[in-house]
C-alpha cells in the first residue's frame, strides 16, 4: 500500500447524476503541478500560490495530451497544501458544473495531466495513512454516506466525532499507566517503586475491565442500528402481514386485501423500528398452496424465515390456530434469534384463548391492530428491549458496531478479564503485564493507531467499501 | 418574479445519491447572516469575514430552531461577496458530507436560520436577472448539465462560452448605428446629416439580413443536436433492422434472430450519429400477424414510423420486395420528416433489381450491411445532409438550437428582409428604421436584454427545466 501513496490520485467527488455542481478532487505530490497544468485562472492568483483561496477559472487539457488547449469547463478551484488538507497531502478541489460528460472532461484534463483514477475510499485511506483520521472515524465516515435512516445518522456522526477514538485512547493511556507501574516493580522488586498499592492496582484494572466490558456491551445495538436487523413478518394466510408490513414501512408498497394468497413476491424495506434497523420482509402467507406460483411464493417466506434475525409471528387473536400455523410455530421456536408473537385483529373483539396460548409459547409476545396502530407502541418497546442499548446515549458515548471493531473490544476486555483473576488468583506481576499488554494490543488493532497494528488486509477491507471519490 | 428576488434561497447543488462530497448554496441579501448563524469556524477566521476563502469548520442547528445547537455535518464554508458571485449576490457554499441524510440536515439548518429552498433553476434565473448570463447562456447551462453525447457538450460550452450573445449584440450593434443615422435623415432631412451613402446603408443591410439568415439556418442542425431527431428504423420482418440498431447503439439491447417476428416491444435509445443526435426504435416487422400481441407490435411499430422525423426504410437486397412492403413505401413516401431507404444484407450478394428499384423511389437511398458494418458511413453521409451544418463550426461559431430562438432569429431575418426590400422598392426612411426598430427589439428577446424583453412566462418556462441547486 505504501507504494501507491507515492502518486497523485483524481475522482469525481460528487454522485454520478444530474445536478448543478460536481466536484473533482486531485491529492499528492503532483496535486500542485497538475493543477497549474489544467487550470487557468482568469485573474492574477493562481490556486496554488495562494491555497485555501476560491479562484475562478477554467479548466484546460494539458499540453501533449490529444485535445491540448481545449477548454474541459469554467468553474472554482480550490487549493490546499499539505498537511493541512483532508488526506494530509497536498489536494486541488475543482468545483464544475454537473453534467455526467463535463465530469467526465474536467477529470479526463487531470488524468491527461499525470494524475491517476483514484480507487473506492482512496483519499480516506491515504487521511487515514497521514494520521488523520482513526479506522473507527474512516468506519464512521462509510456509515455516514451511506445513512439511510436517523439512528444510523447519529451513530456515524458520534463515531466520526472521535467518541470511539477518545475512549480507546483513554483506555489505552490507562493501561499504558499502569504497565510502566508493574515494570518499575518487575525490574525492581527490592526497591518497591510501584505507585500504587495493590490495592489500587486492582481497583484501576477492575474499572479497566468494566470499561471494555461496558464497551463491548453496545456492540448489539450497534450492529443492530448500523447493518440492520434482517426481520421476516410471518403468519398464515390473511392473518394481517401486509397491513403491519405497510404501517412499518409507511407506504402502499404491500398489496392488502383479503383474498387469501395476495403476496408472492418476498417484499424488503428498510425502517427504523425500535431505535434499531430492521430489514423487513412481507412474505406470502404461509399455508398448503395449490397453485405452483403461490406454492413457491410459500417455500420462499418459510426460508425467509428460518434465515432471518428477527421474526414477528402473527397470529390473528380471534380465531383457532390451525394445524399448519402449530407447525410453523414449532419451526420458528426451533430457528436461531428471536421471535416475537404478534397477536393481530386485537380491535376487533372476539378473542380466542387457544390464540393466545399459541403466542404464549414464545418468549416475547405483544398485541397489536395494524388496522389502527394500537399496539404498535408495545411491539416497539419488545423490539428495542432484544437490542439493549446499555443505557447509552448514542449521540454522545462511545458505541461499536462492526464485527472487527467487536473483534478488539472482545479480546480487550477479555484480557482485562484475565488480569482481574491472574491479580486475584496471586499469579506474578509478568503475568499480569502480559495480560495488560495484550489488551493495549487490541485497542490500537481497534484504532489503527501504532505501526502494524492493524494488517494491510483489514485496512484494504474497510475502505474498498467506499464510493470512488471519497 | 421581482418579488422573489429579495429574500435568500437555499439547495442542495450536487446530484442527490451517493458521493464523497456534497454542495449546498445559499443565495440572497440574507446569505452571509445565515452563514455566520449556522457556521461555526475551527479557526479564528470566519467565511464572511474573509470572503473567498475556504474555511473549516462545523454547520450548527441556529438557536430558535428545533435541533439548536446540534452539530449537522463538518465541512468547509466559501462566502463570496456579491456582485462577485454566480448569482451576482452575497453567497454561501458549504461543502460538506455526501450522504443524502447529512445534505438534508445541512440544508435543513439553512432552512431553520431563515433561506427558503430553491425552485429549480433559481439560482441561474437570479444570474440573470443581475445580469451576469444572458438567455442563450442560461439556456446552453442546460444544456451542458444534461449533455449525453458528446455534440451536445460541444453546443453547450460554445453556447455557454458566449458565442450566440457575442453575435446578438454584434448585430444589435450594426443596427443599432444604421438606426441613429436613418434618424439624423429623418428628423434632419434638409441636412443630409446621414453619414452613409444610400449605397453604404444598402450594403449593410443587407449584410444584416445575410448574418441573420446564417443564424436561422444553423437551426435544423442545431435542433437536430440539442432536442433529438425521432428516427424509426421500419422495414418488413426479418430485414435486418435489429441489426442495425445494435450496429448504431453498439449494445445487444435488440435481440438478433432469424425468426420472424422476434422484437415486439418499440426499443428506445439516443445516439450520435452524423454529426447529430438520434432518438433511434427497433419496431416490430411489418407483416400481416396472426398473434394477438404481434398485431399490437407491428401497429405499434407503423404508428411510431408516422410520427417519426425520420425513418430507416429497410429493404433487402436480395429479395423482391412483397406486397407489404410496398404498401410499407406508400406509406412512408406520403408521411412528413425524411425517409431514407436503406438496402440491406449488401454483402449476400445476388441483388435484386426489383430491390433496388424499390429503394430509389425515396429521394434517399444507400446500401449497408449491417452484419460487418460495410456502408454505415454513407448512411451517415445521407443523415448528415438531412441536417446541414451550413459550414458552420459548432465549437466556436453562433448556433441557435430551441425553437424560442428560432423564432426571434427568425422574426429578425424577416425585418431585416423587409429592410432590404422596403430600400429596393423606394420606401421612405421612416418605414426603413420600423423594420430595423423591429429586428433589433426581435434580437433583445433572444438574448433577454433590455427591460421587458422577454416575458415572466418565457423566462419562467427557461429555468423551470433546469434541476433544484442550478
Amino acid at each position: 500500500m505504501n507504494g501507491r501513496l507515492t502518486d497523485t490520485i483524481a475522482a469525481v467527488s460528487t454522485p454520478r447524476g444530474k445536478g448543478g455542481v460536481a466536484l473533482i478532487r486531485i491529492s499528492g505530490p503532483d496535486a500542485g503541478r497538475i493543477c497549474e497544468l489544467i487550470f487557468a485562472p482568469k485573474g492574477k492568483i493562481s490556486p496554488v500560490s495562494a491555497p485555501r483561496r476560491a479562484v475562478f477559472g477554467s479548466v484546460i487539457y494539458p499540453g501533449g495530451s490529444d485535445r491540448a488547449g481545449e477548454e474541459a469547463d469554467t468553474g472554482i478551484c480550490v487549493f490546499y497544501d499539505g498537511p493541512r488538507s483532508f488526506t494530509g497531502e497536498d489536494t486541488a478541489e475543482i468545483c464544475c458544473h454537473g453534467g455526467v460528460l463535463v465530469t467526465r472532461d474536467v477529470l479526463g484534463a487531470a488524468l491527461a495531466a499525470g494524475a491517476r483514477q483514484a480507487e473506492a475510499g482512496e483519499f480516506t485511506r491515504r487521511a487515514f495513512a497521514a494520521g488523520k483520521i482513526s479506522l473507527p472515524e474512516a468506519e464512521s465516515l462509510g456509515l455516514l454516506l451511506d445513512a439511510g435512516t436517523d439512528e444510523q445518522l447519529k451513530l456515524s456522526r458520534s463515531g466520526l466525532s472521535g467518541t470511539l477514538t477518545f475512549e480507546c485512547t483513554r483506555l489505552r493511556e490507562e493501561i499504558t499507566f499502569l504497565l510502566a507501574d508493574l515494570y518499575a516493580r518487575i525490574d525492581f522488586p527490592e526497591e518497591d517503586l510501584g505507585s500504587l498499592s495493590d490495592e489500587e492496582l486492582r481497583g484501576r484494572i477492575e474499572g479497566l475491565r468494566n470499561s471494555a466490558a461496558a464497551l463491548r456491551g453496545t456492540y448489539k445495538r450497534g450492529k443492530a442500528v448500523v447493518s440492520g436487523v434482517t426481520t421476516a413478518i410471518c403468519g398464515r394466510t390473511n392473518v394481517g402481514k401486509s397491513s403491519l408490513y405497510n404501517r412499518l414501512t409507511g407506504s402502499d408498497d404491500a398489496i392488502v386485501t383479503d383474498i387469501a394468497g395476495t403476496t408472492r413476491d418476498v417484499l424488503t424495506s428498510t425502517v427504523s423500528f425500535g431505535g434499531v434497523t430492521l430489514i423487513l420482509s412481507d412474505t406470502a402467507g404461509i399455508r398448503d398452496a395449490d397453485e405452483a406460483v403461490e406454492k413457491i411464493g410459500v417455500e420462499r417466506a418459510l426460508k425467509r424465515a428460518r434465515e432471518a434475525e428477527l421474526r414477528f409471528f402473527l397470529i390473528e387473536s380471534c380465531s383457532v390456530p390451525s394445524a399448519e400455523e402449530e407447525e410453523l410455530a414449532k419451526t420458528l421456536l426451533s430457528c436461531p434469534g428471536d421471535t416475537i408473537a404478534v397477536l393481530t385483529k386485537s380491535d376487533l373483539g372476539g378473542a380466542r384463548p387457544e390464540a393466545e396460548a399459541l403466542a404464549r409459547r414464545f418468549p416475547n409476545f405483544c398485541r397489536i391492530s395494524a388496522a389502527d396502530g394500537r399496539g404498535l407502541d408495545e411491539l416497539e418497546r419488545t423490539v428495542s428491549s432484544l437490542y439493549p442499548d446499555g443505557g447509552v446515549d448514542f449521540s454522545h458515548d462511545p458505541v461499536i458496531s462492526t464485527a472487527r471493531q467487536y473483534e478488539a473490544v472482545d479480546r480487550c476486555a477479555s484480557a482485562l478479564e484475565d488480569a482481574v483473576m491472574a491479580l486475584r488468583d496471586g499469579f506474578s506481576h509478568d503475568v499480569l503485564s502480559v495480560c495488560l499488554e495484550d489488551a493495549a494490543g487490541a485497542l490500537s488493532e481497534l484504532d489503527g493507531r501504532g505501526q502494524g497494528a492493524v494488517s494491510a488486509d483489514v485496512i484494504e477491507r474497510i475502505f474498498s467499501v467506499f464510493c470512488v471519490g471519497k
